[in-house]
């Protein structure tokens, strides 16, 4: 049994009381405890504020870069031990568990370079200047600065690597002192990871303090420098962004939440095409990959009504192939969810879209035969097909993530009808299109990027580079807007803003001009 | 007596009972009365999302700024008459009247311009493309569309004209369908503005609505494609963030709210130079333009401990010149303040600030004789001085936005200090700092710029070119961090943002060049 600390004020702290059990989901047996109960986390904020804060504002961009670049070096040297916490406390495969870790060192390295090409300054410009009145001195330049807070990160237990240095990268190399909270289901892999992150010694004191365990008062200390970033459950997000300290002294708030993510065939693409063969070959990794617990990964499959049995074969066919079973086994392709919560949500919720009108037409919610487990034992569940020919009467199918291998497959109309469809989700972090059309990719493009954080465009001569629509690359926006949260992180320097202040200059140009 | 309508639904509509009664605030005579009583707000939501927003976004840009461009003439073509309406029922003086009306037909004029430049296209591409893999096919781009619902902007009191006009500009040309809603008690300006824009003809049917009278449940209708966009209190502002459906559904909201803006005149101005008088003459008019109902009046002085009993008898000398009265009559220059609540909490304002600490210099709250009124008659408080030498104790000034023409001066020990100060407001719209040293500009400029969304230079060469701090320019971003609120408007381009959806597209470089 571990037991897991948190890591405030410069020292890793113990709670008392209170604690929380972390449990291996293949076996069901206990791993380890967590537990915040009197820690002082009035002492962390008021810490990072103090300490972290200006040590990082006195970096430069290069400067934190380069801390990132060796947080990101850091990690990667011991991805096996990350590997193996991942596959033990959050039931991944080693592949899944590299989805995780490999996208966090990742993303430290892209914030790194981001860096480094922004050198030696500390405020950036927004845009051009501008004359403001007609004479020519009297400037007008919008800059930002890093906030004078704290960042708090609250983040799922569905990728506790990945989340916590996605969103650590950004603050960071804006200038901003973190606060990390994974979930504490699955937070031995972040746990080791910040292990080794204060071993490296690479930060400055109060740069990245971590939380392991109940928030308890945490979120209550937050003011209007500081902001939190969450992603989660779309409830916890309404009740974080409703607290009355946010709410009154105006705390930045950025929530990703829930996502019904679709994908839709165009009525072009011929079945057994490279485009088709992409389509399906996408869906069914959505589906299955950390086994359908992505905010990222497809709910809603919209096909050509005249497709919809071909497509239903094609995708029952490659689920069929899925291996399900103890992860920590090389033949295994997928494992359990990650807690006993997870997997009567998952079941519960497979119910409901059925009650809604869906119905399964490959796996079901209960039957389920692991591979080297013992009778009875972990987070089981095969991935489900759902189906609903009638998709604007399944609302359920629209409104309810169930977070786990599940999708429902519905027909469309065309593409116009397709991205009304898309849209009953109210918002979502990605939706996919598939065609070699440019009438229909316009329509469905323009139709879903309203409703949409992401979309990909899946087409025939990109069939073999593109990455799944889960994939969250650094480099572009993640968020979306209504259900989803209606937030956006990443997306290169875009994510530094909302750690960031934007501030019109307006004065004599020539002082201006070597402000920047 | 006028009786304000609504305009809902293509046609103008009466409320009936629970009737709101609009005086003029220099004689207290009532002059119109306004209505909501009834009337179908959530078919006005419906209206604006199934006729007007279609209708906008089959406009290019181009085609909504020659709209905004009409608009703006039609508008400067009554300007006579609003200058009438804003005498009659906000208490301005004529040069006040003109600030708010022809900042609404300027910054329409202005995004009409912006929407001439952006030209023949729908949607707005964010930033450069780059390639997502090693493929150099295989692409990603941002882009921004229109959301999908809309935009309801609830107004303050003060900017009857402009507020109506620098929001509506704003959600139009970027494609987005407005239901505005001005304050009860000065709505008559906004309302005759509004006639003139239905009776322009303008704009496309369910484009612009506006609700005259109570919000009652226009709100309650607002869903994950709409925006709210509040200017006003910051508790009423926090009530509208915390609504239920505006948390659970994600409704993105921007809010404009209390300020206590500073000026801070720097160690090294001497008394008399040019920037001297420059940040004399700004105080002066941020304290008494619009009676000090400005989101952006100055409400805090910093000044250098040696200077503080020059600057005060400077200002005071300035103050004394103000002639206050009816604000019909050519030679006032300062009217009444708005309502007869406006009134109380002014002077129960000056009585919190007195109570933390400061003591009034010049001028009371209640010691006013205003010329060509009758006696007791209007809501007049004359400009009022305050002092506080014990600036960190004195904690009221920096928290409490006293909304009239009342400010308190305060002593700093030099810019590092004075950037402090500044910041114990916790969040402001504008603050300027009046300087000729680099050293002490930059510590300021970068001292408050985390608190401020606008920071104004003051020095010599541009003492005869600038603005005065309180003006609102649109190609500048207008709202602040924290007490401000947390939001932001205008700032050319940048406004559109938030009527937008910023979406990365990935897929087949080929096809996403040519969406652009």
């Amino acid at each position: 049994m571990i037991t897991l600390r948190s890591y405030l004020k410069g020292d890793w702290r113990e709670g008392s009381g209170d604690v929380a059990t972390l449990v291996n989901p293949a076996t069901e047996e206990p791993i380890g405890t967590a537990s915040t109960k009197g820690l002082d986390l009035a002492g962390a904020v008021d810490h990072a504020r103090k300490n972290g804060g200006p040590a990082l504002r006195a970096m430069t961009f290069a400067e934190r870069g380069e801390r990132l670049k060796k947080l990101s070096k850091a990690l990667y040297e011991i991805r096996d031990s990350l590997i193996e916490a991942s596959i033990l406390n959050s039931g991944t495969t080693r592949s899944d568990a590299k989805f995780d870790i490999d996208g966090a060192t990742g993303t430290l390295a892209y914030y790194a370079s981001l860096g480094e090409k922004l050198g030696a300054r500390r405020t950036l410009v927004d845009g051009e200047g501008e004359a403001l009145t007609r004479s020519p001195r009297f400037w007008g330049v919008h800059v930002k600065t890093p906030r004078l807070g704290v960042a708090v990160h609250v983040n799922a237990f569905n990728f506790p690597a990945w989340g916590l240095a996605e969103k650590a990268a950004v603050a960071l190399l804006a200038g901003v002192p973190v606060v990390t909270k994974p979930a504490t289901a699955t937070a031995l892999l972040a746990f080791r990871a910040m292990e080794r992150i204060v071993q490296s010694e690479v930060l400055p004191d109060g740069a990245l303090q971590m939380v392991c365990g109940g928030a308890g008062d945490l979120l209550a200390h937050l003011g209007p420098q500081d902001v939190l970033s969450f992603t989660g459950s779309g409830s916890t997000g309404a009740h974080l962004r409703g607290l009355r300290n946010v709410i009154e002294r105006s705390v930045r708030v950025n929530v990703e939440a829930d996502s019904l993510n679709a994908a839709v065939l165009g009525d072009d693409v011929a079945p057994g095409s490279d485009t088709y063969q992409m389509f399906v070959r996408d869906v069914a990794r959505e589906v299955t990959q950390k086994t359908g617990q992505k905010c990222t990964a497809t709910r809603r499959v919209f096909v050509p009504r005249a497709l919809i049995d071909r497509v239903q074969a094609d995708l029952a066919e490659r689920l069929a192939e899925i291996k399900i079973g103890d992860p920590s086994l090389d033949e295994v392709r997928m494992g359990p969810v990650a807690t006993a919560q997870q997997l009567a949500d998952v079941r519960a919720g497979i119910g409901v879209l059925i009650d809604s009108g869906a119905r399964a037409v490959w796996g079901s919610a209960t039957d389920v035969k692991p591979i080297g487990v013992s009778a009875g034992k972990g987070y089981f569940v095969g991935p489900v097909l759902l189906r609903a020919d009638q998709p604007r009467e399944a609302r359920a199918v629209h409104e309810h993530e169930v977070f786990g291998p599940v999708v429902t497959l519905m027909p469309h109309e065309g593409a116009q009808d397709a991205a009304e469809l898309v849209g009953l989700g109210e918002g979502g972090l990605v939706a996919s299109a598939y065609s070699d059309d440019r009438a229909v990719v316009e329509t469905l493009v323009l139709g879903m990027a309203p409703f949409s954080g992401r979309v990909l465009i899946g087409s025939a001569k990109i069939a073999e580079q593109a990455i799944s629509p889960g994939t969250v690359l650094p480099s572009c926006v993640h968020g979306g807007p209504g259900r989803a949260g209606a937030g956006e992180e990443l997306g290169g320097l875009r994510g530094l803003d909302f750690y960031m202040q934007r501030t019109a200059l307006q004065g004599d140009r020539a002082f201006l001009d070597k402000l920047g």
